[in-house]
């Protein structure tokens, strides 16, 4: 069928660009979160289409160590592009997932020798999520300082005391270590390995076409204040926190907030700082 | 080998709840946008894993009328639950994904047939990305208010004049029928619908869970103003503005912002409104 006029969402790399690319291995395993797979592989996939032939991309590739189709933890059913011991050749980044299946995952001997040989020669590691677990397990993150999800992270500093942990970041770079929280900020560690690569013009056109709200730095807080702040039951404000964050270069005065929500002043004052 | 006592991201549901839980079908084809389909069924299996036995989940299916598995844009493969003809009884939520195949998809007159016939029985109708093509080919979207990617918005209203096209939202709900802004906008909307359904406090746990930063409402810009800021080239105020998103519950004064920066208020002032 001829293919439509409207610009394509990923645009296919030539070959020029394909053979320089850097290679992207994303490991995962049964249960794995699909999108600490599918989230950074899509950030490096729509790099690479509007990098085009103008500079090596990345190539990318799923591998795991088990059967195929990986079955993630909700369900989805995802095909590897390759087992890990069919690798051929150096990995530039090497990035685990996590997941519920994680914790199956780092008793998988033949994995853990695998990363620990394929890290040797990798230009940076990363993981997402509970994938930190794999990196640690793998002996791979002992004194430096790391992330995970904010669920695991007492069990993480539990289990490997030589790790420095930090509880707070969206995601961690340690000397060629980048660990993320969970699930969607894999999104944002994979930009910012994008941005250390191509600079930031082209980080922020993928966070665009990927309609993400805000390409956000690794020091934000992965317990975000935001969602505190909507789980509280106030109404009118709710609306306003959105409205606030999208609107931070204008007047954020609070005649100007109040009148948003259609409060005077006081009333708004009272009901804010409650 | 036996279960890690940790906390599992997505908890298994028991066969009570499973066996009322609300159907969510979501339409893939081949050149889909992985996460307009990986996304929004994780929203969903996490707010199933949450409600658990305490209230009817959802059942979660990614279906194609043609082959399996599927190439998305990227090139990751994914296993279809089934084909369309294979679905027998109503569906609850029917949802269709977007992406560079979707100018291809409207061309697939058993898929349409098949939309036009399931969209007779369903609950609600969605769409993610460019997915809103699908649904205006098979002719659900006449006289009705939708939104798109920005990026094809301007397509979409030249093609169905029939439709009333917004371009800013992140969705748009219109008597039923749910469309949604580019790629991981389809996670709010999916928060959105698990709202709908079980409430607020739902929505923001699954939302903490996925580390999202914000539940976003569908009447924010999809268009970041965020982003838009964060392109400019001012380095000591890209930080700052994570920052202030993240700490509306605090003195956004300038004095507090301008010491946030280590600036003077005077340069602060002129910097930040040049």
């Amino acid at each position: 069928m001829p293919r439509a006029r409207v610009l394509p969402l990923v645009r296919r790399r030539t070959r020029p660009a394909e053979r320089d690319a850097r290679r992207v291995a994303i490991v995962a395993f049964p249960d794995v979160e699909v999108l600490d797979v599918t989230g950074p592989h899509e950030v490096f996939a729509q790099a690479a289409g509007f990098l085009h032939d103008r500079a090596p991309g990345y190539a990318i590739e799923i591998l795991t160590s088990g059967a195929s189709p990986l079955v993630c933890s909700s369900g989805v059913k995802l095909v590897p592009d390759r087992g890990i011991h069919e690798v051929h050749g150096g990995v530039d980044t090497l990035l685990v997932g996590g997941g519920r299946g994680v914790f199956d995952a780092v008793r998988d001997r033949a994995l853990l020798r695998w990363l620990r040989r394929a890290a040797r020669h990798a230009r940076r590691l990363a993981s997402v999520c509970s994938g930190t677990f794999l990196l640690a397990e793998a002996g791979l993150l002992d004194g430096r300082r790391v992330t995970t999800h904010w669920l695991v992270c007492d069990e993480l500093a539990r289990r490997y005391p030589k790790i420095t942990v930090e509880r707070d970041p969206i995601f961690v770079h340690d000397r060629g270590v980048y660990t993320s929280a969970g699930v969607t900020a894999g999104m944002d560690l994979a930009l910012a390995l994008v941005e250390e690569d191509h600079g930031r013009q082209l980080a922020l056109h993928v966070a665009r076409q990927l309609v993400m709200f805000l390409k956000r730095p690794g020091g934000q807080s992965q317990f975000s204040a935001q969602l505190a702040v909507q789980a509280a039951d106030r109404d009118p404000l709710r609306e306003l926190q959105a409205w606030i964050a999208d609107h931070l270069d204008t007047d954020l005065s609070v005649p100007t907030l109040a009148a948003e929500v259609a409060m005077s002043e006081r009333n708004f004052a009272r009901v804010f700082t409650r």
